[in-house]
């Protein structure tokens, strides 16, 4: 977990308080750490400066501190593992669940490696080498191998007894099934292996119509197999069929979460997440690259009005007038069918066998929104100027405007899957500067044709 | 699950070789059935006709068919109901788990629940009841009550006893521990259970630090405990304390992709989710709504530069064309804002304490955005026209509209958590409109100020 997340308000108020009131004192705090949960404690411990970060820090007992340092953010898991006590560091991560270990030495300093693993026993440290082969953001990365492992040579008597031996697993709701080699054979739930005889066979017991995941896969195909199932955990299978690790429902939380607020800011344009302890000039050349689409776009358009000035003349100014709506109800519709289609293609609500039915649908709406919208806005044009044709004008360029957007914001997201592009990235600002400069082409294009 | 999601390809490919290939023949259907996920039967039963739905779902046996019956849309769902063999229906339903039971009697027509349920028994039914209390979208309509309870006066050995009769529970690995009278007092984890000498009490075995939710609280609120603590359930328990049933680990996941995807669809401004097989007046009046405040914003636009073409006069032509780049870039910087504020309240990023350092920062994000932007777009202002008043004028309303953008746009989501109402809503297509209009009242403005 990247990015620890809220506490409730009323432990956040306890600390305060504590903290307002008793200073630093080793024995109360005691206290006021065991009614408070770690990950609100690493919520907190971001706001601190870093003398009082350390200071809190160095004051946790060894478990607290491991989750601690797992959850808080990574700037300031690199102060505390920088400037605070090297054995209370090491300490911590002794008690680190293996992929956490590995985020954290993939962001670490070189060469601090050895220090910051001393206290790790060999196991645990075969599977944080194991896990850092494989690139973050993939299945392999985000897997844990911390499970329990029978084989499918045994007996129900047998596995009950692998589960006691394993009890530090991170499930034991679900025990994973090997040959004698160690290919995935299949999963047996710890409910048929409570209902069975003892001396029955495993390899009957399990089911082996289990969905597996590459370890090169990308993490949020297999956290939407999980979603899909509604399995606890998805077993990782390399090529030869060798079971590695496995993926655990709270690691496809985060997934989803992330997954979900990527394509968010993909679709608003804000670039990537960044924290606003991130100093300004960071943020903000995050963001100006999304900008240019919209001001190139934009600024396109302002050229095409000057062009159509000179012919349109005196009636420019009024021409000009609906530029504005032209471009934001194009914009808009189109971001809503992107929106839906880069949602519908990630969720798999559309999926195979569904895209072309879609578009077609998302035509037809278009099509009906622009036939509204263009008869709201043909009529005010012509009221408010009493101007029969303009408002004719008005009317069919948003009808055909709001259409072609529509139409466009569908098909973009489309074709970016066919062609390996991530569709979210564009469903935002790059569809809403093409429809801008489309709406208008057509608005200008039509006024000209029939009011010169 | 509201919504099925989608098969990978294979599973597709090998269901529709089979339709194509072999009919409805049900010996041959028995074998595909087999290697076919029940979750990707539902997504394939969605898109089939009704006459088609109905055949399909009456071969299968009855486990597959309450998977299929628990995961199809609300359509799909009631055009089963409705036009299935009954018999065949409530067997399924008699398989299906407490809480999509509830789901499905709250869809169906009043009188049917009596049929419905005539193959559920009683302690279901009564499961069933109880979860019916509770409004959809609280934590007690998401709940489970199909959980491991023991008693805190038991010993280890009688709480291993208990999950051996319990092993139909939704979940094995967390014993859920009351009073004698039935109120929570903590949870115990299988792990510890297998570590502790059978005669040990229950009572300092489990963990009486627990964070728990009322069944009245929104969904949302008990699926980001559940996420931030990563534990496998929620508790839920109501004001006496009684323990009510938990919220397991699949239905946070599910909870959390559908809150992700209504942010996402209010900022977009696409209305509420709707299926592609709805009807296209109803996805037209959908998003109908959603377009006025745009619609609105840029007709006022509209106004104001008629409004100023006249004091303009001959050069009104020239200024206006900077307006799009104004509007759409005001737009753009505010969207960003806006839509990093939500997603920080809603996942705690900005949580307590952090709001107002939050907003102060995105402001100084927006005066440099704008400084830079300003600056690029008024020095094209001043080269395309050779005009120095022109662009000394597009730059500083750039400057000072993209700045107000992004204060606006951060400022509006806070205002509306504070008074109550879904921040969301504010973020998309009613920020936009405010900041187009304010981004032309400032340039207008301040062209007519130093122009005339």
């Amino acid at each position: 977990m990247a990015e620890s997340t809220p506490p409730p308000d009323d432990a956040m108020r306890r600390l305060q308080e504590f903290l307002e009131g008793h200073g630093y004192d080793l024995a109360t705090m005691k206290n006021v750490l065991e009614v408070i949960h770690p990950a609100d404690l690493a919520y907190l411990i971001e706001d601190l400066g870093l003398e009082e970060k350390i200071k809190l820090f160095e004051m946790l007992g060894p478990e607290i501190a491991a989750t601690v340092l797992s959850e808080v953010d990574p700037r300031t898991q690199a102060e505390l593992v920088e400037h605070a006590d090297r054995g209370k560091v090491s300490e911590a991560v002794g008690k680190m669940e293996p992929d956490d270990t590995a985020d954290l030495l993939e962001r670490a300093a070189p060469g601090q490696e050895a220090t910051l693993l001393q206290n790790v026993d060999a196991r645990h440290a075969e599977q944080v080498r194991q896990l850092m082969q494989f690139a973050p953001g993939t299945a392999g990365g985000r897997m844990t191998s911390n499970i329990v492992r029978v084989r499918d040579d045994m007996t129900a008597g047998d596995a009950l007894g692998a589960i006691q031996g394993s009890v530090e697993a991170e499930m034991l709701e679900s025990i994973f099934v090997t040959d004698p080699d160690g290919r995935f054979r299949g999963v047996l739930s710890l409910r048929s292996l409570l209902r069975a005889a003892k001396p029955t066979p495993v390899a009957t017991l399990m089911d082996p119509h289990v969905s597996t995941c590459r370890p090169d896969e990308r993490q949020e195909a297999a956290a939407r197999i999980v979603a899909r199932e509604d399995i606890a955990a998805l077993p990782v299978v390399d090529e030869a069929g060798m079971l590695l690790g496995v993926i655990t429902h709270d690691d496809v939380i985060d997934v989803i979460q992330e997954e979900a607020i990527e394509d968010l800011f993909k679709i608003a344009g804000t670039g990537g997440e960044v924290s606003a302890r991130d100093p300004v000039l960071k943020r903000v050349f995050v963001r100006l690259p999304w900008l240019l689409p919209t001001m190139c776009g934009s600024m396109l358009v302002g050229w095409l009005m000057n062009h159509f000035s000179g012919p349109l003349g005196a009636r420019f100014a009024v021409v000009s007038c609906f530029i504005p709506i032209m471009m934001a109800t194009g914009g808009n519709v189109g971001l809503q069918c992107s929106t839906l289609m880069v949602r519908g293609l990630a969720t798999g609500e559309v999926g195979p066998g569904r895209v072309m039915r879609t578009l077609f649908a998302e035509s037809r709406v278009g099509f009906t929104i622009g036939a509204i919208c263009g008869l709201l806005t043909g009529l005010s044009a012509h009221l408010f100027n009493s101007d029969l044709a303009l408002g004719a004008i008005v009317m069919v360029s948003m009808w055909v405007g709001v259409s072609v957007a529509a139409t466009a914001g569908t098909l973009l997201p489309i074709i970016c899957t066919r062609v390996g592009v991530d569709p979210a990235i564009s469903a935002g600002p790059f569809i809403t500067a093409l429809n801008d400069l489309t709406a208008t082409v057509i608005y200008l294009s039509i006024a000209q044709a029939i009011l010169t």
